[in-house]
């Protein structure tokens, strides 16, 4: 299968991944790691994963802090193709950016966007979800990708499947965007079986996406295109730009005037939210049942124990006796806790900034 | 209360403390360590507590590795007051030697034993049993200090106490040694109230432990004996002497012929002999209910959690949802375990060994 026609992989790399530290850092987030053992870092599987759709035509946003990390992950991306965000502005004028910048390249060009720190299992059904989806967005349609949920999921907005649309089999209207539910509601949507995973996959015309944002947030659509037709205001429009989502700004809105499809997929999907979701992707380690290890496994003895060990430190470590733990060992902190506790490692995080210990985080 | 007359304090420096990796290492055995947050090492505290019974006679016997990093530890102490083995021989050899140097000295002299790498808890009661032990010992006994215990241990010798001795309310005599026994034993033993445990205390005449060890081992007695008269000859005759605990060498023999006594002690005693003994010995740390921090509390944040942290390495340790948690970080080297697997460590140092890991050990 070739590239498809016209078709811009647009990749927005930001996030903090907090859940992740002391591996992920603001200095050098989730995304510049390879958290799979894959030897490549989920920007790079995120890149590798879109050429066959994209060709060449990859765009990548990321803050400007992070300009030159990825560029020396991505050598062969072109200098036009790296966009670098002043200071963070949210989603939308991340991807409305982008989609400025194509729309002037080229007024039919269809964007997707697919972040660059999520995981995906079965690329044969990813590849196929997106060809649908851009079919769809052609006719005009802001076209999400809805992940089949495997569990109640909280921390996850939700995607209400609304009727097919005519004369397709793998897209539905989208009836409504919702918030992350509780448990109970978690548990309510996927009993209907009418819910999918917002994984932030958007498949859109640029001017269509441009256009529907000029009719909610006329400003920051208008900035976004002043942008793209003269860079050099780049610094002095962009702090001015309103901090939204894009699922607020537009695909909400949208929704409710029946201007948003989903296309269903079947593909695994993982965010790497936190270690429990990282102990979850990668492989069994050799000799160590029930012990996953990223890193160098030679670094790592363990006995009588379960979880997964990160020897990012260039430490040998230990484990003796314990069950679902998690031991992360960088140069300059550590963490220990467990799988069932993954989600508490953001309140470290927290812990520290409010210390003032801004060097660890 | 004065110096003791004619009292020497021999300081086995020895052992190496496995159960305590990756603190204490061959390299740098857990008597040069600090374990109890006191700023003086297991060492420096051994000494501190024996100068108020034997002034500035202080003899310490140690491997030849180690010989300047005690001398570093102990700046003041002459040069000829500290004895350096040129290869492990074992507890007779090492206060063995220390016996025929000062019985060359002063043929009157009683010389106390007392392992570099223990801690005591209540001073007046230990300089209490040790003045009414050498003053037993000066009869002639080989006298030991016996140990309340505390729980069923299996992991000391103990001493069964017989009649007291005549004319001594704090003296009885010491009917047998006995191993190491399985916990079933150990608590008919604490059931019997007559036993102690056995923790390598022996106060005695230097001529009469010599005069006892010539009885069972006159080759032994005669190699220390001819070191004593000719220090040169000591890389000569060490190599072949027999390698025996003092325990095997004169205790239990001479217990058969009623020549020890037992001066029962009151007075904490703990031999750090792993991770869990540490933790009882290490205060509680400010703001951290149920965890003890040896080392910099600033370098630690837990939350939920307890047990205990050594932050060793300079790193930041964070430690979220785990009870009982041992978690000791040094520059090269990790452990993760709890206090009840503290005993498995050994098997870790085991492990490395026959791996070949000889730079972590």
């Amino acid at each position: 299968m070739s590239a498809i026609d016209r078709f811009w992989a647009v990749i927005p790399a930001g996030g903090a991944g907090t859940r992740l530290w002391p591996l992920s850092r603001a200095s050098s987030p989730k995304f510049l790691h390879d958290l799979t053992g894959s030897g490549r870092s989920l920007l790079q599987s995120t890149v590798d994963r879109l050429v066959p759709l994209a060709g060449e035509r990859i765009m990548v946003v990321t803050g400007a802090a992070h300009e030159d990390a990825v560029r020396a992950q991505l050598p062969t991306l072109p200098g036009d193709q790296l966009l670098a965000e002043p200071s963070p502005r949210d989603s939308m004028a991340a991807i409305g950016l982008a989609a400025a910048v194509l729309e002037r390249r080229d007024p039919d060009a269809v964007i997707g966007s697919f972040a660059a720190d999520h995981v995906i299992g079965d690329l044969p059904e990813f590849e196929a979800c997106v060809r649908a989806a851009v079919e769809v967005a052609d006719e005009g349609y802001l076209t999400t990708i809805g992940i089949a949920p495997t569990h109640p999921a909280t921390g996850f907005g939700y995607i209400r499947m609304g009727d097919p649309l005519p004369g397709r089999d793998r897209a539905s209207a989208v009836r409504e965007f919702v918030e992350k539910p509780d448990s109970e509601r978690a548990a309510a949507y996927l009993a209907t079986g009418e819910y999918r995973w917002n994984a932030g996959m958007f498949v859109v015309r640029a001017a269509v996406l441009l256009d529907l944002l000029a009719r909610w947030h006329p400003n920051l659509a208008a900035g976004l295109r002043e942008i793209a037709a003269a860079p050099e205001r780049l610094p002095e429009v962009w702090p001015g730009l309103t901090k939204i989502a894009i699922d607020h700004a537009v695909a909400e809105p949208a929704a409710g005037e029946g201007r948003v499809a989903v296309v269903p997929a079947r593909f695994g999907w993982d965010d790497v939210g936190d270690f429990a979701s990282l102990a979850g992707l990668l492989p069994q380690t050799d000799g160590m049942p029930g012990v996953r290890v990223l890193g160098d496994a030679d670094l790592v003895r363990v006995s009588d124990s379960s979880g997964v060990v990160v020897p990012a430190g260039g430490r040998h470590i230990a484990v003796v006796g314990l069950s679902d733990i998690v031991v992360v060992d960088t140069g300059d902190a550590l963490l220990v806790t467990t799988t069932e506790r993954a989600q508490a490692v953001k309140g470290v995080v927290e812990g520290l900034r409010a210390e003032g210990r801004g060097e660890l985080l």
